[in-house]
């Protein structure tokens, strides 16, 4: 009997970020196949009876194709196993879970996805903005530095005309060429920025800048992502005055995890879902 | 000595995609103030020792002005509680959570935000919309139905011309302005559509249709979402054919809901931040 693929969002780092559901996911999976972002703190509650296979594409490692990680998920899951995907943030938002779907669906396997806390709302609390406010911007648009091949004109300038919140994904070191885009796409140079880094972890850290000054951006860790837009005058003081701002991580809560990854969960046969062999 | 507020999101409906931090947070609250989009379930999960504030400002009853929400945060926060402010989906995304961090630091009151699943990520999830694709999508936005007022050029048509995921929250019942204004802004009338009700919970419905179809559109039960463009045509079969999409979620977890419930938190004393009175 086949088993089932859950395609899993692990949220931005903070492992008090994952939901229910994700930890459940984990603590009864029989194989995890996780990106290279997902935090150890999140792998360490993994249940030690999975196997895990590590399919990250970043970081200078060998490269792991697409194909391959489909292969792999469809092959554990022909197998009966309960397999879970994990992904950083939200499977969903630039996550490739589309390719993934359509792989198990080719192969009539079936899947659930379980979504996470995307980046961009991980970075917004971390510098306390509101990606919407009455009085500043009514829309918010994900979006990737990376350009879309083949298309002349940008359109980031459709994006930038709209007045709306932007948040730049993945945005890369070279914060010239995105300050220099983003005015090209008609954003006044004194939009006000915020990088914000490793959002939600003990190591966060936000630079708040404007579109004209943002070539000036220090060197920040990965990953890290760039919110622009009259919203980010609403951003917490500290990210105001450009500071380093400390996570609210609470460090006393693995007493918590630990009744959590106690728990004996009821087991496949017991889900609402159809059983699993 | 003063207390803290947390603006905590509740995510979509499902008690499962609430993060751990916001569960440890409603166990070990002093008083939370809820909107009425808060699931039963989800309210079922706070501390009985928690005063409770409904707060909602919807389904006809006596109206909350968030002035008034404000003074009630700020006097629960000042009499040294702790304080969860608990909003659907996520604080930062449509949730005035802007206006609500501005009266607290007026006031200099401490306060956290805690993320949560925003509606559009349930939605998706739901129905197995990846709301980006290589081949399809290179971007998201989150809008809502409302018009800006004073504002003669129609803000939707920059959206349109992106090519970009609309994700259209609170679009209200009618469905054939929607259609107007979106072929209005360049839509396709072929460009395919999804409107979701109840993502996450037991009785979530997903309607497929098209841009035209859109007024064809059968009542739902609120919350509803509708996600507009090519991404759609990679939604689940059952959602494709217009049918009914049975939720995931799981009904046998309660044991597990329970175990989180009797856990005793360390208290207020042992979290990573300053201890509140």
């Amino acid at each position: 009997m086949k088993g089932k693929v859950y395609l899993v969002g692990a949220g931005p780092g903070d492992p008090e970020l994952l939901t229910l559901k994700a930890l459940r996911l984990l603590r009864t999976a029989d194989a995890v196949l996780y990106d290279d972002l997902v935090a150890p703190e999140i792998l360490a509650l993994i249940t030690p009876k999975a196997l895990l296979h590590p399919v990250g594409k970043r970081c200078g490692k060998k490269t792991i194709l697409q194909s391959e990680i489909n292969f792999l998920m469809v092959a554990l899951a022909e197998s009966g196993l309960r397999v879970v995907r994990l992904k950083s943030g939200d499977p969903l938002i630039f996550g490739r879970a589309g390719e993934e779907m359509e792989a198990l669906r080719k192969e009539n396997i079936e899947f659930e996805i379980v979504p996470g806390i995307t980046s961009a709302l991980g970075a917004a609390a971390a510098a306390q903005i509101p990606l919407t406010h009455r009085r500043a911007s009514s829309a918010v648009v994900l979006l990737t530095a990376h350009r879309a091949s083949g298309s002349e004109a940008d359109e980031w300038s459709k994006f930038a005309g709209s007045g709306s919140t932007l948040v730049i994904y993945m945005p890369g070191q070279n914060y010239r060429e995105i300050s220099v885009r983003l005015k090209a796409a008609g954003l006044n140079g004194e939009t006000p920025c915020a990088v914000v880094s490793r959002a939600s972890t003990l190591r966060q850290q936000v630079h708040r800048t404007t579109v004209d000054e943002l070539k000036r951006t220090p060197p920040m860790a990965a990953p890290t992502l760039l919110v622009v837009g009259e919203v980010v005058r609403f951003a917490n003081e500290a990210a105001l005055r450009g500071f380093v701002v400390p996570a609210n991580v609470n460090k006393d809560v693995a007493p918590f995890y630990q009744v959590l990854a106690d728990f004996h969960f009821p087991g496949n046969a017991s889900e609402s879902e159809e059983p699993i062999a």
